[in-house]
Parts: structure tokens; sequence; C-alpha cells
């Protein structure tokens, strides 16, 4: 298939480079998006599209071309305080900052679908909705959005689409039914000791051996209680009790990190928690209660299936089948479900490759894929500008005229 | 018995009274004992002794009387990290510093020792050295005065002896021969994992996990390993891995405490420890040995059973035996031991009471005797002036008597 | 699709019937089965083909049938040491032994397809195996033909087949690639102590709490070591030390088993196990080197894509599309991939229903499946003979024309 | 000192070593002592005593002797199920059966001492009770001799005395004040988990994990919850669960032993080990409530020191200093103090040794005494009859004549 207006891009793609590099010299961390949510109303501001500012430091575009359905194509736009290592000629000014997840190519890549989209009415009908999201990575920009009201101030849409750059070759996408990113919840457990001197601790409550324990007893929930197989984390990512070596402290502070796939298995996992965390404190005999706060909390991105097909077909017709692969779940979690669901309507989300074919052949002929390509979140990341911006566009286009498109 | 030249102390009590309360009031941390150490060298300089600073603040006093044996006598001189919530009238001015454990009591008895002896030296003979120790408090000052040539530069005593003000009946004096203070060992153990995403622990070797069993299985040395009824203790007083719930560190830390009656038992303690911490790192699949640093180390207090006896007789005769009594061994420890350890000679250290006999018959009634009164390094501690300080002054004098009285 | 000879069955299922009850009457444990090889020999005897008995109670039937392809379908033999529960006027007659597994139905619905395929050779071309192999349920009886020289002893097969009974609807056929019964390992570790008084553990190395320390490591290559989601199982079904409560033994044993869908997942595990257990006697300060003793080993079942896409697609012309669902993989294990993979060929192996239809329905809408329906080696189990049998004859016979039919 | 009446005891022992032989030879296991019991009242019935049998297998003599206290001497009299290998000609001729805690010697001993107190009345004035326990093994001849109304049917003692032999140097005697022997307390407990396939953990609760971890935290009771230097003991024996590698089991048994010196001690880690057991139970999801059943309880032995310091002076002036020796408290049990505890009346209980000198001696020096001299329990255990015999005929003679001597 081609796309008429997909041929020549020179001049899009120019600009846009310069964008790309200017927004990945000038990150600016979760909630603080403000120079980067001016940075895209003013690129809108140049096009026929209604802007609003939600949610802080959210933009939402909405192009509206006829009769047809509403699709909603949502970026993130923040970035991680990570200090940039790459050594490129437009690495970040910032330090502590850095586009070390990609996001400056998804603001980019979606600026640049706007922009076609714009330019090229007669080519579909409908309305698109462009919506560039603060704060994905500390979960909160999604909610900060539908908490400024996002669901009244814009049309209900009919699907939600969202993709994402990985460390994969350029020029292939990702695409699956079904959950693609875990649910992550993290929780934050305080266990009470009783402290005494550390030559007496048949006065203390040791809260060293109730949280060792806690974290013994935690392992079975993953090896034990959840049905072999099926995907469940639980991590404890950081125990932190006591400063002195001869003092017995009176508390012991665990962080934990929870991914699934699962409702059921999440609800099951977080009751099982609280079970052992509150029984191994009766066994220490501990004169508190134990305390549990959730935090951070990131839902199931769990890809609507019959969205999925149609936007996989319509990667498979226009890029090619070569081009197009079932991906594995990742691990990792997102807060982009969070809109879908206000709405209720179904979504997917796909992952597009940001790497050299010939870098990322070597790696994996080497065995090495995982260590040698710097992956999200490292302060090595650098997607290869071209052609994954040319990529990028083209596939919330494709993705886009899946629904909106004029036979 | 009566010693003639104790028996009228009331203008020598005046004085180390108003000296008492300054000292309080002026408490200096270990190895900062600057001013302390000034102020004993101008209360000396007005006796007949000779003064040497010796390791930094330490001061040493010798009085030479003739033939006859070498007595040395002990006081420490440093305040704790503390601040004092006594609102009595001479508490400490220093914010974060206190003398909480009695160390200006331990100065002023024994300035008052060396004054009695200085002037009247026809009751003795023989040599005696007063020795105001810094930095007991963090295990320091004994070893810096023996680093700085203690050994050579003064006479080699007969004995050692020393003596600790406690929250127990003032006039009554704790002795016992054999172990009275526990032999102190800190210990800083890291172990090695590996880092990785909190959602991709196949990819880390987890330090909290590892440093959770190692805490569970250090417990198996005092239950399974020590003889039962062996005062053993094995504290793991901080375990601190990790500061974030979705990233596994790359090490965990644990700060371990010791406390041991018999050398032997010590050792053996030390050698399980590294055993099962080593064990549980392969276990673990840890990338790197674990790193072992020994720190604040205090060696055991193991009274000399001959030179008990010869005190504890000296204070049964002089005070009477119902001021007289067993201590059972303190669970504490302190640096004294290593002065006679050095010089290779036997010493006993004794326990002096500091609190008025109503109160402290009422507290035990109550059974609340370590509720009520204040401990040791309680920011509340607070030794009656008198007549602790008369009797602390008399127990240093007929302690050094009971080697150098002429008959 | 039809299959002429498949349409008319009555005389054959009258007389199957007979023998599979018979059958049932009569089990026979692994290695046992000589009235079961004895039976089939008997029953093979009176049809047009070659038979051998091999691995001592394993029975060959070869159908020489021309050129074409060499296709094996196996049924297993054994019977299990379940004393039968379910009140059939059929039940086993033997005390401590039943059908319990449904290897009865596998031996009739094979000895069905053999007759029908020797009686119909106009229908196909080349040769079929039927293949009765013993001690399935100890992971011998495959082994213990292969010892024997089966390899050598009957032509090399193109594909292999198997077929199971399960709970599930009659009428049913569920068939998947890839992974569809675990491999199963179990593991006898000693782990050394030393023994002594139980008012002495210094003297002693305590096995039950190095047991229990293994025990609870364990957990962790699950919960840590295995990426998440993958299917891994460490179970320690049996821990045994002690007889006495005042003697502390000298060691303890373990009883583990694991099971895995993936060759290296499964070598991983056994490697930290060895680690874990090695380590965890060191950290005890164990006399001895623990020992390591697997047994009953089943390998994968790996079904071949495209030898499963074959079956399927006939059994779905055959049966219908509803007939034919794609089956999730079982935790339980089989040892019948060692026979493919001893020729080195592909194969595929697939679940047949037995449960009445309204009686598995009102279980599934209830939601009580599991717990309603006796399942495999429950003393209840019991599949409906008809038309169990039948389709099970139809499977057998079907699968084997996709590869032996002649157009 | 000397005591008339035992200076010339070669006819008396030469009798005695017969009937201590004969003893020896035939052994009788815990309740099952009728033959000794029968030997004894034999013995007995030659002497001008009155016998009683009290308890089944319990055998009282009473010497009534004028006005003065009462003194009751006890010996127990159960043999051990051990296969005696130590090759004597006066070996057990029972398989399975041996006198390996020298219970033998203990019955000829007091004989010998009923004896001659018979014979010497005007030595002494008062009355004199030889007690033959059954049953010490295992607990329940004290308690039996109780039961059978042991208080009413003899006189009330002023005091209650009794003595063991002990793989220490012949002609010693090893006495103390306070706690000599632990309070022994036997636990079984069983917890209950959920059976399942070995490869279906989420179906179960797992009871080998669950017991794990209840061993691990138990090791917390001694090395966190009891105050250091504390004698007390908490031995898992036994932990039992499960018989197959690939059945999660439905239940785990574990076998207990307590050794405490302090009935408060003893309370507190009966109850922590309710408590642990409890909520680790609760941390599994067990579905039952845990089982605990107390067996085999020992009372403690707690020597008053007004008794133990007269019989002390006793020995000390009878059989020199050099003889008598302060005993450590054994970690081994009794049930003799039940006894003078259900009269309230004070008691002591002493050690006397059976190893000849030279033996001794050789092992001391060698550093290897515990495992060179076979102690009590041991299949090798063997007393020097000569001059063990006669020194314990000694002890208990002069110890009776502490309270009964006419001056």
């Amino acid at each position: 298939m081609t796309i008429q207006f997909l041929t020549d891009l020179d001049d899009l793609l120019s600009r846009l480079r310069d964008l790309y590099r200017e927004l990945h010299q000038h990150p600016e961390l979760s909630l603080e998006e403000h120079q980067t949510a001016e940075r895209i109303e003013s690129e809108l501001s140049d096009l026929d599209v209604e802007v609003q500012r939600i949610g802080g430091t959210g933009v939402v575009a909405i192009i509206r071309n006829g009769d047809g359905p509403t699709v909603l194509a949502r970026a993130d736009t923040d970035a991680l305080p990570v200090t940039e290592q790459t050594g490129l000629d437009y690495a970040s000014k910032v330090d502590g900052a850095m586009h070390a997840c990609g996001h400056d190519m998804h603001v980019t890549t979606l600026l640049g679908a706007v922009e076609l989209l714009t330019t090229n009415k007669d080519a579909w009908a409908g309305t698109y909705i462009g919506l560039f999201q603060p704060a994905e990575e500390t979960a909160q920009g999604a909610q900060a959005m539908l908490d400024d009201g996002l669901v009244d101030k814009i049309p209900t849409p009919e699907v939600a689409l969202s993709q994402h750059v990985m460390p994969t070759e350029v020029g292939t996408i990702g695409t699956s039914a079904g959950p693609v990113l875990s649910a992550g919840d993290s929780l934050k457990i305080t266990v009470h000791g009783r402290g005494a001197h550390g030559s007496m601790p048949h006065n203390s409550v040791d809260p060293v051996v109730l949280a060792s324990s806690i974290v013994m007893r935690l392992q079975t929930i993953v090896s034990r209680e959840t049905k072999p197989g099926e995907f469940a984390v639980v991590t404890v990512g950081a125990l932190n009790a006591g400063s002195k070596s001869n003092i017995i402290a009176d508390r012991a502070e665990l962080l934990l990190n929870l991914r699934t796939y699962d409702t059921q298995v999440r609800e099951d996992i977080m009751a099982a928690i609280e079970r052992i965390v509150r029984a191994e404190c009766q066994a220490a005999g501990s004169p508190q209660e134990p305390d549990f706060e959730y935090y951070d909390q990131f839902p199931l991105t769990d890809n609507d299936p019959t969205v999925n097909t149609k936007i996989t077909e319509a990667f498979t017709d226009y890029f090619g089948s070569e081009a197009v692969y079932e991906t594995k779940p990742y691990t990792a979690s997102e807060d982009f479900s969070r809109i879908p669901n206000a709405f209720d309507i179904p979504y997917t989300y796909w992952f597009i490759g940001s790497v050299a074919p010939e870098k990322y052949q070597r790696a994996v002929e080497q065995g090495t894929v995982a260590q040698d390509i710097p992956a999200n979140h490292s302060p090595f990341f650098a997607p290869e500008i071209d052609p994954t911006l040319e990529n990028g566009i083209r596939t919330q286009v494709v993705a886009a005229l899946a629904y909106l498109a004029q036979d």
C-alpha cells in the first residue's frame, strides 16, 4: 500500500530533526515539562488545529475533519533524572536530566503526524486527537490530565494509540494482542520493632531480623503461591534498618515493586504480601501493626485484540510483513492505558525500532544485544535519528489512517 | 578500718563539686577533649606531681613516693553525642554533647585521689599513676595513648585499676573476679549483588535477598553453634540496601556488633560469621567476594581474681560488708584493659553507685529500676553529686592503699 | 471429510468395549505389565501384523503396506498404585492398582486403529507402527524399549504420535505446538550434619536447620533467578530429618521435583540447586559434601509445529472446527518423547476428552471443573467409555491418515 | 572425719559387686523394671526395714530409728534402649537394653547404704528412706510413684538426696548449689498445609516451606529473645514432611526439645514458640491451627543452697577437699526433683566419678575427654566397679549422716 502524502517528507523531516535535537538538548523532568509544552504549542500554532493545555503541562491538538471516527494518539513528553553520557553533539545541556527513554522522539513523531494529517485532510475523514502527556515516568501525567477534565474537554475517541521507541532494529515494528506492558505497583512497608542497645537483644524486638524474615517469606509468593508460568514479580528494591552496629533500631523500611499481567494475580499478590508481613510482625512480637503505603502505581497495558489486528494489518500492508513482528510482553510499565480506560475505549500500544540494522545484527550475532545496545533509561541511550524519526511519523499516520482513511 | 586523711574532705569536696559541675557543663566528644585535658593539667599543676600529655588529649600524673609498688588508676574523659535533657542547673551547655556516661565524675574523683595521695605521702610508699584517658566511647583513647609510647613514658605498674559510676544505689560498690565487661567488636560487611531493573530479577543477583538470608543464618551462631549458657551476642544493628522500589541494588551493607566474655568464643563467632557470609554469597551467585571491616573493637575486661580479692577486701574493710556486692557482668564494653594488657599486668575494674538510696529502693520495690532510673547514655543520666563524688574519691584512695599503704 | 472405513464401527466397538473393561479390571503396575502385554499380543495375533516384544513388557505391531511414509503411534500400558473407588461394575479387581490415568483406553484405541488400518490397506500406503509402551508412570518404559534396541528393531518413522485421555468434554481434541507437557526431574539430596544430644547443639552441625535454610533459599530460584513468566517449578516434596526431639540427627534428606518447559531453564535450575545446596552446607560447616541423586526424569514433550499443524488440520477437517481447540500446556510429564528423540524425528501429542458433555458443562457453569470431575490419578477417575473409545480410535486413524492416506 | 562402720566393707562389697553385675546383665526398660524391683525387694527382705511397692515398679525401704530427722535417698532403676557394645564379661544379656546410664550402680550403692544404716543403728537416729524409682529415662517414674500416693504412704522427709555416676574421675564428687540439671520439655508440633501435585504449588499450602520458615524463625528465640548468657536450648530434633518428590504433603511434624535452668525463661520460650508457630501458619495461609503436644517433660533440678552446703561440707570432711569440686551445671535432665517438690522439701543432687584416674588423666591431657571416655547413654559406657561402688555407698552414707548422725 502506498499513501501518497507520505512519499516525500524531506522538508518536514529537516525541520523535525532540528526540533528533536532541540528537545533532546533541553529535557525536563516529570511535571516540569513547561518549556516542552510551550514548544509543542508553538509548533501547533502554525497548523489548523485546536490546541488545549490540560493537566498543567499536557497539550492536546484536535483536528476536526468532517464525519468519521475519532482517533486519539498519545505521546509522552517527560525526561529522566539521568546525566547523559552519549557524547552526542546534541546531548542534554541539563545536568541530571536526559531524554533517556525517547519521549523526545515520541513528541516529534506525533507532531509530524499531526502536521501531515492537517495538511492532507482530503486523504481522510473524522477527528484526530494528538495528545502530549507529561509525567509518564512517575505515573502521574495521565492521571493529571484526567483529573483536569480530559474526558469532558475532548471528543470521545473510538480508539487510542501509542507507540514507544525501543533498542530494536530500526524499521521494525513490534505489535501484540493482550498484555504488552505490566502493571507496576510500588509499596512502602514500615515494620516496627523495639529499639535497644545492641548488647541487649532480649530487650528489643529486632527489626533487622523481622525484615529479613519477611524478605525470605515474600519469595514464596512467586515460588509457591503463583501459578507456574504466570508472570509475577515481587522485588524488594530497598531494605533499610538501623545505622549503627551497636544500636538495635525500632523500625525497618522496605520498598517493594510488583509487576503483573493479570488483575487477579495482582490482587492475590497484594493480599499475600499483607498477610505475610502482618503475620511476620506477629511472629516477631512487634509492638505495632505494620504500615503499608502504595505509590507509583502503573496500570496494565493490555492491547485490545481487534484494534491490534487492525493496526498490525495496516503496518504489514504498508511496511511489508518482514518489518512487523509479534512482540513478547515487556516487563516495564506505562500509564497510557489510564486514558483509554477513562473513556472506556479499546487501545493498542506498539514498539518501533531505533538501532541501525548493522549495529543490531552484529549484537544479535554476538548474542550480546542486552549488553551492547544501550537500552531505555541508560545514560548512553541514543536512537538513530534517521530513519527512526521518519518511521515513527509513518507508523503514527498509517495507524491513524487504519481508522480514518477515505477509501 | 579508718584512713586518717580521708576523715575530713569538706574543703576538697567543695572545690571538686565546682569542678564536676564545670566539666559537666563543657563536655567534649571523643578525641576532642582539649579543654578537658587542659583543665586536668591546670588542676594538677598546683600539686607536686609529674604531668605528661600522652596520646593527644591524654594526661598522666605520676606521684613518686619512694620505694614500693607502682599502681596505675585510670579515668576516662570523653563525653557522648547526646543532647542533655536533665534540666539540671549545671546541665551541658553544648548542644549535642553530654557527659551521659559519668566520665566527668571519673575525672573528678581521680583528681581528688591524686590530690589526697600527693598531700598525704607519709601514709603510703611507692608510685601512684593517675591516668586520664580520652576517647573511651569510641575505643580509640587507650590505643592512642599506647601508640604515643605510654609503655615507655611511664613506670611499669604492678597493677591497674579503674572504676565506673552506675545507676545503682549510691554507697554501694560492685566487684567481681573474671569477666565484668564484654569484648565488643563492630564489623561492617559489604556483600555484592548485581543491579538490575526491579522487573528483571533474573538479570540480577539480589542483594536484599542475600543480606536477608545472611541475617537469618547468623542467628544460628548463637542458637546452635555457641554452648548454651555461654554469653554471646551477634547483633545486626544495621542492614541497608537499595533506595528505590523498582531498582535492584548492586550491594548491601550490614553493620554487626559482637559481645563476648571469652576469647575463644569471640574467635569462633568471628570465624562463623565469615564462613556464613562467604557461603551465602556463593549460594546467591554473588559476583564478588564480600568485604569485612572490623571497627570499634573493645577488648574484654576480665578482672584478675587476686587483684579483685585484694581490692574487694579493702573495700569491705573500709566501707563495711553491706556496701560491697558481687556484681554480675555487664554486657557493655570498655577499652581500659588495653592499658594493663600492654604492660602485661593484672587489673580490676569496679562499679560505684550514684543513685539516692530512697530513689533506688522505691524503684527496686516497684520492680522498675531499669525504666525509672536513667541509665548511662540516657539524656536524663544524672548521678547524685553527693555522696557519689566523695565515695568515688574514697574508693580510689582505698584501692590504691590496698597496694601502697605503709603498715 | 469422511473416511469410508470409519463409518460403521459397531462390531469393532462391541469387542473393544469388552477388552477395555477387562483391561480396566486387571491393572498392572509399571514394569509388571505381563498379562497386559500378553493380552495385546493375543489381540494382535488375529491380525496381519508383525509383532515384537521389546523392553520386557513392551509390544510393537508393524503393518507394512507398500511404499509410503512410516508413522509410529504409541500407547502406554501401565496402571497406578491407586485403589479404585469408582464403584463401577468393571472396577479394578486388584487392590492397590488402578488404571487411574486411562492407559487402558490408550491401549484399546490403538488396538482399534491397528485393526482398522490392517483391514483397510487399500485406503493408505506406507508403514504403520503401533507401539505399546510399558512403565510410563515411572519414566522407565520408553527407556527400557530403547535400551532393548527399539531403534534398530523397527523401521525408522517419519513422525511419532501419541494421545492422552483427559477430564475434558468428550468429543473435543486439544492440540498445540511447542511444549505441552513439562520436563520433570526428581532429585534426592542428602545433606550431612553432625549428630549430638539435643541439649548440646554446639557439638552438632544441625541438619534440620541446614535443610530448612536450604528450603528457604531454594525459593529464590523461581522468585529471583528465573525470568518472570517463564514456567518453572521447584518443589521440595519431602524433607525428613531426625526422629526424636532430643537427638540432633546427622543428616537430612530432601526430595525435590522440578518442572520446566525449556531445556536451558531446566539446566539453569539444576545448577542453581546444586550451587545453593553446596553453599548452604558450607555455611553450616557441614562435615561432608551433600549427595545429589536424580531419578524419575521425564523429558519435555515439545510438539513439532509442522506435525501439529498437519494433525490439527486433519482433526478439524474430520471432526469439525468446534471439536478442536488449542490446549494450554499441562504441568504434568510424559516419557513418550524419548522415542521420537531417539529416532531424531518430529512428533506431536494431543489430548482427547472423556467426560459426558452435560456433566462437563454443568461443572464449567458452576466453575468447579477441577473439583467436580475426577482428574487423572484420582481413585474416582472414570472416562465415559462411549463415545470416548470410538473417538479415540478415530483420532488415531485420522492422525495416521494425515500422513498415510492415498489421495 | 572417720565413720567407724565404713572402715571395713569387704564382705558387703563382695556381695554387691555380684549384685551389680547381675543387674547389669539384666537391664529392664522404663516401666518394665519388674525383675529389678523384685531383686531389690529380695535384697531388702533380709534386712530390718519396711518395704513397700509404690507406683508399679517403685520400691521404698524405710528404716525407722527413733527420734530425729527423716532423710530420703533416691536411686533410679531403669535401663536404656541401647545395645551394649562394651564386651565386658558381665555385659547385658538383653538385646536392645543396657544399663548405659549407670542406674544399676545407683541401685546397688543405695542398697549398700540401706544395709549399712540398718545394721549400724546406734550410729544415727531418725528415719532413713531408700527410694528405688523406676522410669527416670522417660520422666514417668517419679510421677508414677506420686500418682500412687507416695506422699501419703511414707513419712514426710526433711530433705531429699540423689546421686549420679558420671564419666569423671573415680573418687571425685561434684556438688553445686542452684541449677545442676536442666528442665527438659519435648514438644510435638503439627502444622497443616494443603496437599497438591508437586507441579501445582499454587493449589497448595506447602508444609515443607512452612516448617522450614518456622525452624529458621525459632532460632531467634535463643539468639534474640533470651538474655545473653542465660542458658536456653531450643532444638528441633526432627522435622518430617512428605514422602514423595512430586506430591506436596498436607502437613509437617516437628519434634522440639527445650532445656532451661529458669522457670521464667522456660515459660517465655514456650510462649515464644507458640507465638512464632501460630504466626508462621498465618503467614503461610495455613488452613488449620497448628497442634501442640508436650511430652517427656523433665523438671528443673535446682539444688537447695543450704542442703548443698551441708552435704558438700560433709563430703569434704570425709573424703578430703581434693575429692570435692564445684560442678558446672549439666545440660541433661532428671525427674528426681518431682519427689521433693511434691513434699515441698529442699534437696540436693550430686555427681560421682566412675573412670579410673590414669585413664581420665590421659584423656584430659590429650584434651579428648568427651571423645575418649564413653559418656552416659553410650553403648560403651562402663563405670569402673572398683572403687566406684565403694565410693557411691560411702557418699550415700556420709550424706545421710550429715543429717542423721548422733554426735
